[in-house]
């Protein structure tokens, strides 16, 4: 076992030192607005590879959807950090954030508008196989990879991190074709135990693929160092559920995108 | 990644080649009751490695735990099947295994003294290293584990596989000092939800590190062939869940046995 796991790393290390990921901002439209996401892949990778969009937190595209872009291009996907809000749009306040993030969780229908001119995007990239694409989303942007889900798209599967799970449109879980995994902080209190219900009821009532793992102890924005460490806050970094929701979603691809 | 893959896939391809699995049956007593459980080992693996104590359904110690702890030890464990029962106490209908199961639901007690007569015969053994060791249980064998952990039993890790989540003395959670993984199926019957949820306030309340994964779709016994295809009768087999719960498994055992 300790030769097998050597060998693994031994790999995963060689990978990662040949790794050659780049960069690019790439500027789109949704309808009339401008919008500024960021695309990472690697070099060293050749022709066409899995697709990941990446959604931002209630704080807009930034450095941590950025670093977890570059991440899974190191892994080898092409990944698109899309952006929600609009270029320049980066709310630096608690309020400002709860003010944009407001408008598209009370307009679904615009929410998934722009999530959907994201995965265009990578979709549209040469080096992105079109078949072998998915979503993964923190916090707000875990409500927007569900909400594309929700809407039909045609994609492999949609990850959530510590993501709100309400919907004003539950019924419209029937038209989900995705596989859907949910990560959960168990004492995440902007997530209650009633949303989390009402969502396992959402996906059984549509017989969604659905999972769902709740780590225990971790509150909301568990994977974000920038959270800081004072749970009492109810927003704080779990360094452990963050290692074990980040495997739980390389298992999840591993299924999905092979 | 599909080089990653290749490779990985080739090394496990290499181990398992190499892999020369052995078993043993192994009589051993708690208190005056004979008991006969199962061991499994690979002898090229050299030295000692981490243990897997593995906790049968209700039916009592057959094919299936046996065949666990088979593949337990392919992956480089040594592997040890226990016998809660009793030597040639092997249920046949599930009138017999309810009465069976009975006995030691009701009396927790002695639930707790037979799993531990199993982890001291495992590490006993001089193959195991007495620092690794986690224990597995299915169904009424998940109870056992859960119970095992309640007793503050000194092991890294338990995993509970469609197990009974009720407790008699869910104040000794607090004695819990191992990490506690429940894989779940999210239309069980037998473990509904007012269950899950007191399993989680138990854990919450006594700051467990505990996770739990919902497998929509899985009912009882979902990791069993034998269970059957028929999930209106609230036990069958569900092969994505069998596979993804033994990769979780398989995840929490790199971090709890590294």
């Amino acid at each position: 076992m300790r030769i097998l796991a050597l060998g693994v790393a031994m790999l995963i290390g060689v990978h990662a030192a040949n790794a050659a990921v780049r960069t690019k901002v790439v500027e789109y439209r949704q309808g009339n607005t401008a919008l500024e996401g960021y695309l990472a892949w690697d070099d060293a990778v050749q022709g066409q590879r899995p697709g990941v969009l990446v959604v931002h937190e209630w704080t807009g595209l930034g450095e941590y959807a950025k670093a977890r872009a570059r991440k899974l291009a190191e892994m080898g996907y092409v990944a698109f950090a899309v952006d929600i809000y609009g270029k320049g749009i980066r709310p630096k306040t608690p309020e400002e954030a709860a003010t944009q993030s407001g408008i598209y969780k009370k307009d679904r229908r615009l929410m998934r508008a722009r999530v959907q001119a994201g995965l265009d995007v990578l979709r549209g990239n040469p080096m992105c196989d079109r078949k072998r694409v998915a979503a993964i989303g923190y916090c707000f942007g875990g409500t927007c990879v569900l909400e594309l889900a929700r809407s039909g798209a045609d994609i492999a599967g949609v990850v959530s991190f510590h993501g709100g799970l309400d919907t004003p449109t539950s019924a419209e879980a029937k038209n989900i074709r995705c596989k859907v995994l949910v990560l959960h902080g168990g004492d995440d209190p902007h997530v209650p135990r009633k949303d989390v219900d009402a969502f396992e009821d959402e996906m059984r009532a549509a017989g969604v693929d659905w999972q769902l793992v709740i780590y225990g102890g971790a509150v909301h924005g568990f994977t974000n160092p920038a959270s800081g460490h004072d749970k009492s806050r109810g927003v704080a970094y779990d360094a452990q559920a963050d290692r074990r929701s980040w495997e739980a979603m390389k298992a999840f691809f591993a299924e999905v995108l092979k």
